[in-house]
């Protein structure tokens, strides 16, 4: 991307950054900072942290996007981005504790820090701070459109809440198909992108088609973003994702070259079904799940999202430098190495 | 109560039930209907479940009482009456999870049947579903009583999780004072019980005026609701409210009865001090409970409380049946057995 591109970014992520801090102190209220420092050590605002360690805001940034191409003005759209990634912020802070996932990031997860019980109630206040936001579209933009996008946004969540009742299923469930794959990321994680691009619609005051339309691309948005995701989680660069390489492999989880693999029943399933592994099993294992096609699947099945996601974006005929953008971030997922 | 008020309660409860039974089929969309099983047999509704065992459904109660002795349609005001007894139970499937609590209402929770993940999900699940119902009223009500309603509630679910962080946070603490305790109670009870009676107000179309009057009669009767809740954590009748009695005092939960003893520094705060104590240690600890004044007083605060929220009710001029149940309701708070 040009320098233009760049500026955007960066002005767009300050003003997140920037509204974020300040929505989130009102969890200090009423004698409760400890509570306000749960959250804000989860976001990466605790004194040692550098910017790298405070996840993408790939959400905030997309609702910006759109609500700019869509010839809003994104500083009105500002609750609706610090919605959407408070909402994410929720699911990890509760993800963190339904998988014991003791680092994020390269710091201590929230559980880990001050323990199960006051990490569920952070998530929660997460949760509702968020809700809070979208609310606040009514002095940004108009009632309705607060009321339209508190409805979007809590349909995600509802949506998100399921997605996550099937992903925790999975783990026990030895006959997860390739189709249950897709309607549990539906709901884990295209619901909430779908919906972040939504309210960039809503924030532009979009008619019902162009609001639809939008909703699909950051739908494709979101597949193409997990199935990416998936890959990294197997090949991906440690020192560019944070997270230790081959560690979905190892934790066994049932992402998307794994499905394939597991469903053409050959050598690889038959490793994979004989129970856990050690690490010095891992090479065996990764040059089978390549050699049986896992990684070239997954990664056509990317492509393929990647080219439905321009193609539903183009219809919309996205205007200006932050459709450019948009369209080169929908673009860079097939390549994404972080 | 006679006869005709009797008849109101089981009208509105009625009414809440098979409302917040439809509401909560959306939880089993997108072949997720495991899910909503969790929910449903949260609420009571499985096979074998009888009404006793549901809850008492106090807070939408009291949201339909106030919107219908304040010149509203009570049924329009059904959104709002689901909504809070949602976040209610939703705040409980946490709680539990919290507090290792294998049993409420003589049947499994959520955590000791699904496991704390799926658990944590449920809760989660619950809490949205809760907001997209105040979202229903821009239909029944209006579009800005829509946005009032979530206003208030989301701010309570927000006072809710800094009484919760403060609770858990009693647990680990030796110093917790009389004052720390009524923050505390604010958000844990307080907060969500002043919003039902408050979103009773708001589905009436009331004045800001008298709006307000009533958050401060709910805020009122959701304090004396606890200390009354304290007492029968220690005294209760164990058939009645189907805890085991003086459950709170093996646990050492930090109730008010107990906190004033603590702070007489006699013979119970020595022996409470001395660590844990066992199941035949109880009856002495209850008699000196009694004996240094601690029921005496809390249940003279309990009285006071009860005059206030009365006070506060009369004010406001409740009028109709519905409000004559409000105002009974109020004063049974001061000897209610469950």
């Amino acid at each position: 991307m040009h320098i233009g591109q760049d500026y955007l970014i960066n002005l767009y992520m300050e003003a997140v950054e920037s509204f974020l801090r300040d929505a989130l102190t009102q969890a200090g209220d009423r004698g409760s900072s400890r509570l306000h420092e749960m959250l804000a050590f989860h976001m990466g605002w605790h004194s040692k942290s550098v910017k790298e360690t405070r996840g993408k805001r790939i959400r905030p940034l997309l609702t910006l996007l759109t609500c700019s191409t869509a010839g809003g003005d994104w500083k009105r759209a500002l609750p609706a981005a610090a919605a959407v990634e408070m909402v994410h912020n929720f699911s990890l802070i509760h993800d963190d504790i339904q998988d014991h996932s003791p680092l994020r990031r390269g710091r201590p997860t929230v559980w880990k820090k001050w323990g199960i019980a006051q990490a569920i109630n952070a998530g929660d206040a997460m949760f509702t701070l968020a809700h809070i936001q979208t609310l606040r579209l009514e002095k940004t933009v108009s009632p309705i459109a607060a009321i339209w996008a508190t409805e979007v946004l809590q349909n995600a969540c509802l949506h998100l809440t399921q997605g996550q009742y099937m992903d925790l299923e999975f783990e026990k469930r030895d006959d997860v198909t390739i189709e249950d794959y897709w309607a549990m990321i539906e709901g884990k994680t295209a619901a909430l992108i779908s919906a972040s691009v939504e309210l960039g619609a809503i924030t532009a005051s979009c008619d019902n088609h162009t609001r639809k339309a939008y909703r699909e691309f950051g739908r494709l948005f979101g597949l193409a973003y997990q199935v990416q995701d998936d890959i990294l989680g197997i090949w991906g660069d440690t020192e560019m994702t944070g997270k230790s390489s081959q560690s979905d492999l190892l934790s066994k989880k049932k992402t998307l070259p794994i499905l394939f693999c597991l469903s053409k029943k050959g050598e690889f399933a038959y490793r994979w079904n004989g129970g856990r592994f050690s690490i010095e099993q891992l090479p065996g294992l990764l040059e089978l799940l390549e050699r049986e096609g896992g990684k070239e699947w997954a990664l056509a099945r990317s492509v393929e999202l990647v080219d439905e996601a321009i193609k539903a974006l183009d219809a919309i005929s996205p205007v200006n430098e932050a459709g450019q953008v948009l369209r080169n971030l929908t673009l860079n997922l097939a390549h994404r190495r972080v």
